[in-house]
């Protein structure tokens, strides 16, 4: 076995299957693979490009034709695909499955996981969806890293009448990978993440496009002075463009509330600036910092001065 | 001299006094003094903690104990504090300041410096408005570094009817510390700034306020979970906030147009996503890539996977 002191004596999974061989996904070979978290990884890509090149890269240990086939025999199989595949995967793997596999997935949003792919997994296959909270604004095979799960949260929501072996199954191979496993409700997870990853992304790409659309100011100008602040909404609006559609489109109730009390306040905010109270913006602005102390302090995030770009 | 090959062979400036030895002061300090471009550096600050820190770590030639006093006998007088200071600052230092002197400062938004500063300047004094476009989400003398204008934009805004002598002492000196150096109306420079540098910062503070505030969410799930992309807006909301006020009170119609423009299409934005209308969400998803690219292209960015913080 490879991997580092981190690594448990046995592989926390026989065969892997990895549906999908993007950032996520061939993070998922790298690290499993330098973890010694599965004994063999199969993977498969709908993206041929995406698939050729994982296996250029000497990802896989075995390259399938299809998601039928990379699922046929695995132990465990995680889909890392956007989430309007999940219905069509479902339906394509059910057949194949054995009794005993275990389906997972590393969607931002959960409430559809049951929806999409509990309905119809057949009996003996268990479902515990997971959400690695980890990734880059970049995409692809190539953009995967071995250390990205690392320090990161991984949540699972599995069903409530879920058996306890396959979830211990999930959570043992993402501890494997490095990450901090915790279960949650996919409702509250959905709300959670909304306010934490999906709104954020939603205000980022649109300011990008207000941006793009002005006529009194010009397109090279925007870009020009953008390290007043504005490049780093772009860092957020170049992730991948299917993968966020889906998020929006599978996790609306709760990114809509979220977006209300967003503009809510951002209107208490323009009607502050309108009416010149200067001490209620500075309350304002001074109380995110706290925020910012403690997600550093929780390992979060760095605290040197990215912003500045040294 | 000391400097680099970049600088020229005779300083811009003989002396230089720095009114605020904060982040930009301090790293001004630092950058005039790398390049060779002033020849003696003096500094004050109305935080005497910041005053007394600036001179141990050696960064000033002289201390001095008031605003008029730094300014007295100075060839280039540059503000380096909160826009809200620059009516009272003018009014100090303006029955000391000898003909010949030129005033600047690093204000983000410039209408206002003329609106404030020259009124109260006497004759044979020059205002030469500067903003250098860079900064970091820290604050104080110790997170100035020598580095922080290079290749970075500073535009300058001088009034209409401005002598060239000033406008190119001011231009030379920025151009010593790494800057490509620009002029623009002052009008116009608010718009651009509004939406590159107010606009996403407000919009960051906002996020963050939001998501304190939940009562669905706690503080702790908000804090484990932001590397999902919340942690980037937190970043720009731990930037100054006395500053922050102050461009808000002073950039007050641009900030407003270029909010409100924003919240119509983020309303736009919500109706989709409410109705379903996947291939708009891609359509907006996936031209907000092509601005990144050519930001890192221009210069302004690096390419690296920056949220995956490796």
């Amino acid at each position: 076995m490879s991997g580092g002191g981190t690594a448990a004596a046995a592989p926390a999974v026989r065969r892997l299957a990895l549906i999908g061989v993007g950032l996520i996904g061939s993070s998922l070979a790298r690290a499993a693979r330098a973890r010694g978290a599965a004994e063999v990884i199969a993977g498969y890509d709908a993206n041929p490009q995406h698939l050729a090149r994982a296996a250029e890269l000497g990802l896989l240990d075995e390259v399938a034709g299809s998601a039928a086939a990379v699922a046929e025999g695995a132990d465990l199989v995680i889909l890392c695909t956007p989430l309007g595949s999940y219905a069509a995967i479902g339906a394509e793997i059910a057949p194949r499955l054995r009794p005993g596999t275990v389906v997972s997935d590393v969607g931002s949003s959960k409430a559809c996981v049951l929806r999409d792919l509990g309905a119809v997994l057949p009996d003996g296959v268990a479902l515990v969806p997971a959400h690695p909270v980890a990734g880059t604004e970049q995409s692809g095979p190539d953009a995967g890293f071995a250390e990205l799960f690392v320090n990161r949260w991984c949540i699972l929501t599995p069903p409530e009448d879920a058996a306890p072996e396959p979830v211990a199954l999930v959570e043992r191979f993402w501890a494997l990978l490095g990450s901090t496993v915790e279960r949650m409700d996919p409702q509250h997870h959905d709300l959670v993440l909304a306010i934490t990853s999906h709104v954020p992304h939603l205000i980022a790409y649109n300011i990008v496009a207000t941006a793009d659309d002005l006529e009194s100011v010009t397109k090279s100008e925007v870009i020009k002075y953008s390290a007043g602040g504005f490049r780093d909404f772009t860092r957020i609006a170049a992730s991948d463009p299917v993968m966020w559609r889906d998020v929006c489109l599978n996790n609306r109730e709760a990114v809509l509330e979220m977006l209300a009390r967003f503009t809510e306040d951002l209107t208490a905010l323009q009607r502050a600036i309108r009416w010149g109270e200067g001490d209620r913006l500075l309350e304002l602005f001074t109380r995110t910092r706290a925020i910012r102390r403690q997600i550093i302090d929780a390992g979060q995030e760095t605290a040197a001065p990215d912003f500045g770009r040294r």
